[in-house]
């Protein structure tokens, strides 16, 4: 066995959905650059379809979805993982149950975009939303921008968003679901945006930087670089 | 909480590579063609870069890969695994050591696959073999197609082969080392025969059923509608 870099692994809270989660482990590879399979990023993850719907709770329905987090957490934990990751927005709502969970930390996916977003446009003015109707009622996003100073536009209407993301959940990343998510995003830049966050782990399934005027930070793509950073001790930005 | 539709969770012994693991998962979400992210087959995966190098272990040189695939096997099933895949072909020549390690049963990626053929491809005289050197040298493959009646072709080189499978492992994806790949397939079939295995999870990742002009069982593929059919209690083939 030839020698490992000293690195940590990772476990992934997946499922949400189940093609983000391969979506984001993408990404970890690709970004990771490695030469050979020894040289990777280990990741523990759990893709599990039994986290309760998002959406119905944070409208005070459905299932317990911080009491499901957390017990996938512990898991993980007890796998091996040594920090966690969750590539999916709307859960972080949920973000405390897992820190209460677990003594490992949990790489936060909004921290991290926010701070992706003053790192990479330092002077944008108004920063638009691209994300579940769950998580931004839940105003996570807004109040991580704020505290740095930066304008949010969300979109109109959210429903409309919302019902994309669940197509792309079904399956349909099709033209006309890339067309009506871009006209989202077109939205949001007419209404002043002039930095765009994908800010669910859906969106990037659809639309991509070339699809956009301004600036388009993915959330997915943030979270995949700090993963590898945390787990081979990097700095911020060293990924790239 | 919806009610989950009874199901298996699948133990996924992974990264060997980790493209091809993540190539798999795909595979599997794909298949199930589930509507929304409670649909799907639960996934506990260990991508794991640590599995010392599987062709210098069979050359008896290198780390303990059957330790570290024992390991891994009882992580998997302490974490929640009701049943095993590892999409590797060459690992499979340790399969036995998985087996002695846990009680939870391993789906044979080359059991699986060879049944594939003899299903899909009842007539087929010859099979062509694409897979590593060290699972060719191993027999694992041949004695499985010989035991169902089928000949066997090899690549006339094997190193040629194995070193288009570490260029793609590399990340190496591109237009030379899918034509380089597709003209070894094409030796087998100018060689004889009349349907081809791609039984290491790396060539599908650059070699497709449009490729090559004789029909192609992608290993991956068998494996994710096997790990599917498993996970629902579903007849051979229904997943299809």
């Amino acid at each position: 066995m030839g020698k490992l870099a000293p690195r940590k692994t990772a476990g992934v809270l997946g499922g949400m959905g189940p093609q983000a989660t391969v979506d984001f482990m993408q990404e970890v590879i690709r970004l990771t650059g490695a030469r050979r399979d020894q040289d990777h990023v280990r990741m523990l993850v759990d893709c599990n379809p039994a986290v309760p719907d998002r959406q119905a709770a944070l409208r005070g329905e459905g299932g317990d979805v911080a009491a499901c987090l957390a017990q996938m957490a512990r898991g993980l934990q007890a796998a091996g993982a040594e920090f966690l990751v969750m590539p999916c927005n709307t859960a972080h709502v949920f973000a405390d149950s897992i820190a209460a969970a677990v003594p490992i930390p949990l790489i936060n996916i909004i921290d991290a975009t926010v701070a992706a977003v003053r790192r990479e446009c330092p002077d944008a003015r108004s920063v638009g939303l691209l994300a579940t109707t769950g998580c931004i009622n839940a105003g996570v996003y807004q109040r991580a921008l704020a505290s740095d100073g930066f304008g949010v536009v969300v979109p109109a209407d959210s429903a409309v968003l919302m019902d994309l993301i669940f197509r792309i959940k079904s399956g349909d990343v099709g033209a006309e679901t890339r067309a009506a998510t871009a006209a989202v995003a077109q939205q949001l830049v007419a209404a002043g945006a002039d930095v765009l966050i994908a800010g669910c782990t859906e969106i990037p399934l659809v639309l991509g930087a070339g699809d956009v005027p301004v600036p388009l930070i993915s959330s997915t793509d943030v979270l995949a670089r700090q993963t590898i950073e945390y787990a081979f001790n990097l700095q911020p930005g060293e990924s790239s």
